[in-house]
């Protein structure tokens, strides 16, 4: 009876054996899901330069971040305009002054992407915003500020532009292709706008 | 001998204790897991109101759900267009009133975003669709309408541009940038177009 | 006493039978979970067929490809006219010998989305990108090749378009809608440029 007794115990050992073993491959597993689960975070190229799509850009930005997600705006090619204070043409070369003349300085400056005119269509829709108390794209950008929103002004672009330190926004980052990946590849939501 | 199978058999029913707490562990961090892994859903922003860019988010959008996904498409900006199925003036104010006469009134007046000359381009790459029988923009709104893709028409573009209920097609919902985001948010493709 | 055992022994038994069929769950679900989690993929739709955005498009594309991404780039519409090598009119319809003509033949004749200036903002920009050692646009194409970087044009436009393999560079692969979904329902990052 006792030896019986012993040949279950080392069944029992040996069955337990293979379950700690099974368990801690699973572990392994889910601690690797886990690493590799989309966090929440929320990557947004902002390519584009115009009043609507800057503005729809800050709208689902500062959604997001009041929802609780990490929210990363990508700065790139006309994108920058949003976040230029003032323009300066001393120390650029002629392409660079040249672009810094046709750029909108500062998001205030923002043309639309269709029904322009001229900025009499930018100065319209603004127009209407305001009579649906609907917020401007300056106080979204504020609101994206205080809500913890990084905006991130892409090297690459702003070289080639000639664009300097003093004509973006305080608060602006530096950042490439690399810091873009870097958040995008574990976001929930990318967008290229 | 007895004494000893009994402290054999506490060894054993300590361990199945940490077994049985580790596999707790392990099945709350599961479910946890699953609850954020991103869902069978695409999460679409039609932001663009031109023939060409409404065509490729139609057919995105209907090729993903006849692939079993949750399609949301969210129509904002010049994006509504492709939802009017009318112009009304009465009752909007100057703005909305030039605002609506600019735009397309429907998606069978979308324009091209490139080479659209006054609608000539537009009818064209119609005329050429239907010569290689691809399905045309009307078809598959119909066909995404029965595949159960959900249209949503933002609701702050729509009372920005004072953009009627009677002007919209019917079967759109309503809904905000945080509608866009619950969905997007488990989505496992998210697209702004 | 050994009855005593005996029965505690069932009870280990049963319980090892519980935690065994729980840990079979857990697994079961550990690996629908593995099945389900997006993977180190990055599916990009060109939509557009600008300098600006295909510069864009493949700055982003060699960035992921380098950082280990498998990366597939989705030209579809405009975006065409970036993996073209050349013109051929003989065989072509009316309106797609129109398209042929107006469309830019190739990667180096693709103009600015802004500020193109019947191409002279193009050349400013492509000077510049040179002044500042950037890689041009044809580079990049290069890189992305030897990164494994998959092209593939879509069938569709392609078709509607009257668009021959001849036209197209070399190592372009054809696909349509259901070969981008395929990829992005299972990609980290989908962009629509």
């Amino acid at each position: 009876m006792i030896q019986q007794t012993e040949m279950k115990q080392q069944a029992v050992s040996s069955n337990d054996h293979t379950l700690h073993e099974r368990l801690q491959a699973l572990e392994a597993r889910v601690q690797e899901l886990e690493s590799k689960l989309p966090e929440d975070r929320v990557a947004i190229v902002v390519f584009s330069g115009e009043l609507d799509r800057v503005l729809a850009a800050f709208v689902i930005a500062t959604g997001a971040a009041a929802l609780g997600q990490n929210v990363s705006m990508f700065f790139t090619f006309w994108g920058l305009n949003a976040l230029r204070r003032t323009r300066k043409l001393s120390g650029k070369k002629f392409g660079e002054k040249l672009m810094a003349l046709m750029a909108p300085a500062g998001a205030s400056k923002l043309p639309l992407s269709h029904l322009n005119f001229f900025g009499i269509g930018a100065k319209m829709m603004r127009a209407m915003m305001r009579e649906k108390q609907v917020s401007s794209l300056e106080e979204l950008m504020q609101l994206a500020n205080s809500l913890g929103v990084r905006t991130i002004a892409c090297e690459m672009s702003r070289d080639v532009m000639g664009i300097s330190d003093e004509e973006l926004a305080e608060g602006v980052e530096a950042g490439g292709v690399a810091a873009f990946l870097g958040e995008a590849l574990r976001s929930r939501v990318t967008l290229f706008i």
